[in-house]
């Protein structure tokens, strides 16, 4: 179904010095599938997230933000399908932490040292026993591995690797994320991990992981549900021999901020082309607007309109329904008499109305592709944005209807 | 496929002195339906109304604010199905001006004593010749053939009919809704037209429909999309022998707005029953919360999930969704592990987790039903709302997917 996603077996994927992968199988949902994934750094390392900010934002992220806030470093990174560990109240804080501390003893690190996630089915308690049981017997493993591990309604795995050249020293970058639905950032994604071999200092660090995030992952929503275990961490090994990055001045925050970003977004596009029951992959860039918040509001209320979002699914050029998204997006002094609306190159609307030599013929080749572009002119000051969404076909329906059963 | 929603044929609509209905068949979308409604009110009325706030909002929605604005006495409502008139620009507007004109001039009245209306696709342009051409042609009617009139994606009518007692004189109220799609409020439904022979001066009358729509209209969301041509229109002929009301401290006052709040409602929830594709009817109430706007806030995150809303299609007590739905509503200080969840009056979850006692078979019963009640408690202040919604089935998407084919 994912909507020119690339297979794994079609992408190279290097392996990130000083990070080692391994896989079990717990079968928490479904028996003799890998559903729990340890990514162990060596030390030297530094590890930044950014997390959900749903307030019922589950009990491995509380614990994971604490853990990453009490200034120790981050040795292991310790991820469970199947289940989401949220909604679980006290009991799931000390699951979290029984996890934590489980894999730290076998690791010789503390418990503060690990960062615990999950996700899956919210509400229900986590299955410790299987998690303890199956942690000592886990098996290396490759990135690729690391990918199908954490995945839960996707049909595919999200994986993306870079090689770069930092200060004259090669660097590699590695990530994986998992989909597919309840996407709406803030942060976005459930589960996105980056890894580099390049050395940035922990402040660096964090502030590129916020930066990464804001263009990637931050700007993709599938159905408008904001998830409760949204995480996107960011691995430092320090193991190339590119220089230390410590300063956001420094030349090499640049290039290294970009090759992260090339590939966040493609990680982050991924869970779109693999959004639950998606069949379109839609760009929605709104320039002219006098804030970027204005073109963001204008942007994910075109991405969160169900009436949009089938008139994708049909093909249906019935743009009025994008016009009607971008009249609530809440911007109470819009002329929308200066609104004009593109539909990749084709002119739809003007001046508030259908563009007189727009032919419908036009808009519904367009929404034919599997990939096309929503374009709006806001016409009203110098800030734009760019989001990604997909179309809301019977299967989103099927899908969440059936999730549990 | 509408949930528990009476057929006209059961439903007993008292005729309204004063105001007559008339409808035709113009040929709009299909031939051989009515799709032309005409409300004539005799002298001595007052009229009021409340309109969308969307930015895109329809050319005959702008022409209707303008004539309420006026100050003129209204004496006619002429409302269209097929064509929303919306997105159309200055020719939309003048299109709209030409049918309160060609109805004016056949009644004998000002074009600014008539109110525009229309509903149905947007970004096309009005068929202008098709409805003059039909106008003339139109037939005595009853409120019944009015409510089949104004009907686009509905499966069913929706009317409404009380008589009470004011002043000790006999009053009827009659009134008309329609959905099916695009709702979510400010207002809200599409089209909503409710009459009374009782007396109400006009600045009483601007406040009543604002009071009645805010506890009824602006309570429902289907698909969290606000139309372009969202329209509630309150008339009162003057014409039984109770009372003029001429202010809100009067005692009628009061009698006439319980009863007209109670065909609203009705009226609303009759949309929301017959929701494109709802198979479920559901209420949402939340309370301990620290102002309306917070509960509402958090009524609607839950109303507008298509998570939530699937699982109740899918009668799958998934309900960690809707603990996601609270977490993202917006309340950036909410304590989760004081908020409370009941579904009818099963306790849920409390103190932020699943509760000890709760049993799934429980939640499942609940969601089995046609109608149900979600119940959320802040715990946090003395507010609280109620609003309706349905489910989100496969004929949501098919229905939309379809619409204009």
């Amino acid at each position: 179904m994912a909507v020119n996603l690339k297979p794994l077996s079609e992408i190279e994927l290097h392996p990130i010095r000083g990070v080692d992968i391994s896989v079990a199988e717990a079968g928490i949902k479904h028996a003799g599938r890998k559903d729990i994934l340890v990514i162990h750094i060596d030390k030297g390392n530094t590890v930044a997230g950014v997390f959900t900010q749903n307030r019922f934002c589950a009990a491995p992220v509380q614990i994971s933000k604490a853990h990453l806030d009490a200034g120790v470093q981050i040795r292991a990174l310790v991820v469970n399908t199947g289940n989401a560990n949220a909604g679980t109240g006290e009991q799931g804080r000390l699951d979290a932490r029984a996890v934590c501390s489980s894999l730290a003893l076998e690791l010789g690190c503390l418990p503060e040292q690990v960062l615990p996630f999950s996700t899956g089915v919210i509400l229900e308690p986590l299955p410790l026993d299987r998690i303890l049981h199956a942690l000592p017997q886990r098996y290396s493993a490759s990135w690729a591995d690391a990918a199908e591990a954490i995945m839960t309604t996707d049909t595919m795995p999200k994986a993306c690797s870079r090689t770069l050249t930092v200060g004259g020293a090669a660097v590699s970058i590695t990530g994986i994320a998992k989909g597919a639905g309840m996407i709406h950032p803030n942060m976005a994604t459930l589960l996105g991990f980056v890894a580099t071999d390049a050395a940035v200092t922990r402040p660096v660090l964090n502030q590129l992981v916020r930066e990464v995030a804001d263009v990637s992952f931050n700007c993709i929503s599938i159905d408008g549900d904001s998830s409760t275990n949204d995480s996107f961490v960011l691995i430092s090994s320090g193991q190339s021999d590119a220089p230390l990055i410590d300063s956001t001045d420094q030349p090499e925050y640049q290039v290294l901020k970009s090759a992260l970003i090339e590939v966040a977004t493609e990680l982050a596009q991924g869970v779109v082309r693999d959004g639950e029951g998606a069949t379109k992959f839609v760009t929605v860039e709104v320039e002219g607007g006098r804030s970027v918040a204005e073109c963001k509001a204008v942007a994910y209320s075109i991405a969160r309109s169900p009436l949009v979002k089938t008139a994708f699914f049909a093909s249906d050029p019935n743009l009025g329904r994008i016009l009607c998204a971008i009249g609530y997006a809440g911007i109470h002094d819009l002329d929308v008499d200066r609104v004009a609306l593109y539909l990749d190159d084709v002119l739809v609307a003007s001046n508030g109305g259908r563009h007189p030599d727009y032919k419908e013929e036009q808009g519904q080749r367009v929404l034919q592709q599997p990939e096309f572009k929503v374009r709006v002119l806001l016409n009203r000051g110098a800030a734009q944005t760019r989001i990604w969404t997909c179309d809301f076909s019977y299967d989103y329906v099927r899908i969440n209807a059936d999730y549990r059963s």
